[in-house]
């Protein structure tokens, strides 16, 4: 029924995002080019994503801070590859309070040299260390092609920033946030497959030693990278002077790490997940899991809808109640469907006097069952987790079906323009800067078991090839 | 013990300030003029007046979104007063993506002009309204005389945004959340009495057609206004044509609300509770509670501590244990003094064997008791409840001893020099812009009952004059 609302995904893909993204009312484009304007249920999806995100970061031991939005213009320029790299996309405020500026502010495009500039003044002696920061924030980075949530001049993230008395664990904390707080996230949460890898040295992050990478494939067989995890060595602890007493007495300086993930994963989950009905938001996401949609407010339907929907809430459910019967019943079924809410449980005055409700799945089209009041509680919680399970399998299902294992750069080319080829690291290596010329990148190496490379130099690596995001 | 760390609050209160802000770790001064950095301490302290208050928001129906940091500068001149109200304040982006931009984009110092420019697209019938949005952000106004946490250049906040269909609507739902929301946090989480009144027409928001406000009396007998709530009337309507189509047919123009607290807050609990040993944070506010200090790890009293921490959770206490016996134990002390905790246990084997601890209250100075390990968890609960009533009794004390009625302006001056004076409003409606000579300002006009005017022109208001934050 909601068909018609969309262009569909097979048809013109990007269409259908912006469609979703419009019709869902995740966001509007801002007045300024390339930012955004996050409505309310996008939004809502955000403040979920942050609040699974925020307690795994806190777990690994992370402490929240706030650091500021201004950086002077000569911070940016103590890390060499840094400033190369983010100089082009800088929004530079020359102008305040009425008057220009003596020094020029950036605004920051990631936070690494004011926090390690304050680093610098806080770590003093091992005792000192790891310290461990978090800051959730906005950050600008001038796009030459936005487009929203995916890449817009503006947008929301968390960025970690950690200083460590030794290079292993500064790399053990890089790969547990990698493991433990993105891709659990990615696979339990957002129910996204990811695999998990290595950047080549083309593709890491500016100023790192190392980047870690979650890689998602999304409904058009393109990568998404979800997030990262940066190695950054003792990079900005040279440069920004963070140095620390060691225990046998000597100074010597911080090994450290950063890492995010930002507002773009609101566009995995509606390329990783959506259909031509709309947004599918896995349950344990969702900031509405079920929907009550009273049909018609007769008999006192819209008592016992208003209760039931306490009841569902009861049962640990996230739960709205739609009574607004003002508004076409089909109207209102088409606006769930868009927004992806998992299951909507339609409540009428017929259904009630046999006491049972119509359950409706989002995940399987159009699946509708007529189920007994008695017990409801429980069963939806049960198919809260079906739809959980199966989101996540017809995810993986997709990459699977899309992965092609290559022999040669030739082959990956080809494999590539629809999904992944996996090709090995040693057949490609040489010729990773011509993959430009399809929009093919790597977007990560891994090992022959799947795990991570401690080198791009290592022996036996295969690379994942993609046009991406 | 710790009075030697700190300056005294009698002998230089503003040096006693920046001290507390320091040694508790709540903030650094950035290095473009006028920043913070907002260390892990205060962010926590922050985050807890977000949870608290984001909820309170949520109840009174309003949705959080989020909308661009950059605004056109063309949009910050449609509203007449607006404009001339901020444009002193403004920081402008010139340059980005390494070009002179088109058009100029101010950072947004508040956000009326954009959001009220994407209500016109979303507001169209009285069905839309009201429509109520809130947004947790950033704000940036270039400030002469920048002070941490009370004046900065970019601040952190929560502004509400609303769109009605009546006055009478729009101007209950901004008393709604003066009162519901703002009062209520102020009063029942932060444990500080406030003055809830009218502004003058001289010192209402640029835009407004009424501002309410809340204002604290700080440690000095100054005033600071902890958050404003205001009726913009149909201003803003007008000026981003705002319209709905009513019941009746005919097309009209919203009315409108905007609100909001921000980081000053933290200031706000600084001076209306500090002491000379440093912060004291009310309980309901507290990211910890109490903190479990372990003395000495002999005789197994670690393993003991810890096992108390986590009763004491489970009592649903926010615990921080305090294991760090290489650190001195009095040193420790002295950092949870400072840093406000409002009940410290000391946990030591000698206590230990005698089945006991040491409960030490921040609320009054050097207050120790040996109490039973039994039954701890319900003895805390009981005595973080006391020690909230106790701040609040406190801060309503010295408001009421720094309260003097005056009758004339005359007098209103000399008592406003070291606290609030209440002075009828007609005595001073004419001289109110000479008050400036002496800094001082009309903080709020209330009604004889201590409710709040519907104008400035009702008879026998009570106008409240200090010196102000």
């Amino acid at each position: 029924m909601a068909k018609a609302v969309l262009t569909s995904k097979s048809e013109d893909f990007p269409k259908w995002y912006q469609d979703v993204v419009a019709k869902a009312e995740l966001a509007d484009n801002g007045p300024v080019r390339g930012t955004m304007v996050i409505r309310p249920y996008g939004y809502a999806i955000w403040e979920r994503m942050q609040a699974e995100l925020d307690r795994r970061i806190k777990d690994a031991g992370a402490q929240n801070a706030y650091f500021p939005l201004f950086i002077p213009e000569s911070y940016l320029k103590r890390e060499a590859e840094h400033v190369e790299g983010f100089s082009p996309e800088l929004a530079v405020v020359t102008h305040a309070g009425g008057k220009q500026l003596e020094e020029a502010v950036v605004v920051r495009p990631t936070s690494e040299t004011i926090i390690n500039s304050f680093f610098s003044k806080w770590v003093q002696s091992h005792r000192d260390l790891p310290l461990l920061i978090n800051q959730w924030a906005n950050v600008v980075r001038w796009e030459l092609r936005p487009r929203v949530f995916l890449r817009t001049t503006e947008f929301l993230w968390q960025e970690g920033h950690t200083a460590h008395a030794t290079q292993d664990d500064a790399r053990a904390y890089s790969l547990r946030i990698l493991h433990e707080v993105y891709e659990d996230f990615a696979v339990n949460v957002m129910a996204l497959p990811v695999l998990v890898g290595r950047k080549t040295e083309r593709e890491r992050f500016a100023g790192a030693d190392a980047t870690y990478t979650l890689e998602g494939m999304m409904g058009d067989g393109k990568a998404l990278q979800m997030g990262t995890s940066h190695e950054l060595g003792q990079n900005f602890a040279k440069a920004f002077d963070i140095t620390f007493q060691s225990t046998s007495g000597t100074s010597e300086h911080a090994w450290q790490t950063s890492w995010g993930v930002s507002t773009r994963l609101v566009g995995a989950l509606i390329m990783g997940h959506g259909d031509d009905a709309g947004l599918r938001v896995p349950p344990a996401l969702a900031p509405i899991q079920a929907v009550v949609v009273l049909v018609r407010d007769e008999e006192g339907a819209g008592e016992r809808a208003a209760a039931l929907a306490a009841e569902l809430r009861g049962a640990g459910i996230r739960v709205q109640l739609d009574d607004r019967v003002e508004t076409g019943f089909g109207r209102r079924a088409v606006e769930w469907e868009l927004k992806g809410v998992p299951v909507r449980i339609e409540v009428g005055p017929r259904d009630l006097a046999a006491g049972t409700v119509t359950l409706v799945r989002r995940d399987v089209a159009a699946e509708k069952a007529t189920v007994p009041l008695d017990g409801l509680g429980p069963r939806v919680v049960d198919v809260l987790a079906d739809i959980q399970a199966a989101l996540f399998q017809q995810a993986l299902d997709r990459r699977e079906s899309g992965t092609v294992d290559a022999a040669t750069i030739e082959e990956a080319r080809q494999a590539a323009q629809a999904g992944f080829a996996r090709v090995p690291w040693d057949r490609i290596r040489d010729a990773e800067v011509d993959l430009a010329a399809d929009a093919l990148t790597v977007r990560c190496l891994q090992r022959a078991d799947g795990g991570i490379p401690d080198s791009s130099a290592d022996p036996d690596l295969t690379a994942t090839v993609a046009k991406a995001y």
